[in-house]
C-alpha cells in the first residue's frame, strides 16, 4: 500500500493549488477524483490540525462525504514515536540563533521609531515582517507541522508539502517526501499505472 | 555506581556556590575534596559545553590535575539517544507561544520609544530584559543545557542543576535530578555513608 501524508499547501497555496482547481473547494474536488480512482491501492492521510486548517478554506458540503471517506484523519502517536536527539539538538541551536536575531530586529525597530516618529505604524509592519522572517521562516514552528512529520514517520508514508521547514525535518528524520508542486503529476502517473 | 551530571550553577550561581566557597575556584576546590573521598564509588560527569563554561570562572591551575581526574568529561551520544516525540511536541508549542509573546514585547517597545524619544537606551534595556524573559526563561534554549539532559539520560545519572528549564525537561524525560541548592548536603551524606 502506497501512503501519502498531505499538507495544507496542496489546497491553499495558490501556485500549487492552481494545478488542481481555481479555488480550494475546486482543487479538493479534483483531488478527490484522483483518490477515488486509487481507492484501495493508495492511502491519503491528514493529521487533525492540518485537516482543520484545510476545512477553513474548503466548502465542506460540496465535498462531503468524499472528503471523509477518502482522506484518512489520524493523529500521530506522540507517546510511542521517538526523535533522534541530534535532530532536537539542531532545532535548539537553530532556535537560539533565531531568538538572538529577533532581538536585533526589535532593537533596530525601536531605534528607527525614535527617528521617524510619524511612521510608527509602518515601522511596526516592517518589524512584524522581519521578526517573522527571523523566527519562523524555514522552521517547524507549529504543532500542526510537527504532527505531519510524526504521522509520516509512524506510517512510513511520503510527506507531500511545499514548506521548507517541514521538508528539511523530513529529510533529517529519514522520511520520504514529494514536493507539493509536483504532486499533480505524481497522481496522474499513479492513476495511469494503477488507477481504476 | 552512583553517577551525577553537573550543571555550571553549582560553581557559578552565587547563592548555590556559597555553600562550597566564596568564589568559583574555592567552590571547585571544596567540591573536589568531596569527590576525592568518593572516588571509585560515585562518578561526576560534565558534558564539554558545561565544562568549558565552568573553566571560564575557575582558575584552572589552582585545581589541576584534580579537576581533570575527578570530573569526567563526556559528550552525549546524540546519534543514538532518542527523545519521546511528545517532549518535542511540547517544546515546539512552548516556543511558538514565546515567539508570539516576543513580538508583542518588541511592538510595545517601539510604541514607547515614539513617546519617550529621549529614553531610547532605557527602553532598549527594558526590551532586552522583557524579550529574554519571554523567549528564554524556563526553557532549554542552549545546546549546553540539552547536552546535560542527554548525558544524564545516556548514563542513567542524576542531573544536578538549579535551572528551571533543565529540571522541567529532566522530569518529562524520566531523568533523576537533585536541586543544586541541596547538593552540598547530599555530598555530606554520601561521604558519611560511603566516603574514605
Amino acid at each position: 500500500m502506497i501512503r501519502f501524508v498531505l499538507d495544507t499547501s496542496i489546497f491553499v497555496n495558490p501556485e500549487i493549488r492552481n494545478k488542481f482547481g481555481e479555488n480550494p473547494t475546486e482543487a479538493m474536488k479534483k483531488f478527490l477524483e484522483y483518490v477515488e480512482r486509487l481507492f484501495g491501492r493508495v492511502e491519503f492521510y491528514m493529521p487533525p490540525g492540518i485537516y482543520k486548517e484545510v476545512t477553513h478554506f474548503v466548502e465542506l458540503e460540496e465535498v462531503s462525504p468524499d472528503i471523509e471517506l477518502y482522506i484518512i484523519k489520524k493523529p500521530p502517536n506522540v507517546h510511542d514515536i521517538k526523535i533522534p536527539a541530534f535532530v532536537v539538538y539542531e532545532l535548539i541551536e537553530d532556535i537560539r540563533r533565531r531568538i538572538d536575531k529577533g532581538l536585533r530586529v526589535a532593537e533596530k525597530a525601536v531605534r528607527e521609531s525614535v527617528i521617524y516618529t510619524q511612521n510608527v505604524d509602518a515601522i511596526i509592519q516592517k518589524l512584524r515582517r522581519n521578526y517573522r522572517k527571523a523566527l519562523r521562516e524555514g522552521i517547524v514552528d507549529s504543532k500542526e507541522d510537527f504532527e505531519l512529520i510524526l504521522l509520516a514517520k509512524e506510517l512510513d508514508a511520503t510527506i507531500v508539502s511545499a514548506d521548507v521547514g517541514i521538508l528539511t525535518w523530513a529529510q533529517k528524520m529519514g522520511i520520504k517526501w514529494t514536493d507539493a508542486a509536483r504532486f499533480k503529476e505524481v497522481l496522474d502517473e499513479l492513476v495511469e499505472k494503477m488507477g481504476k
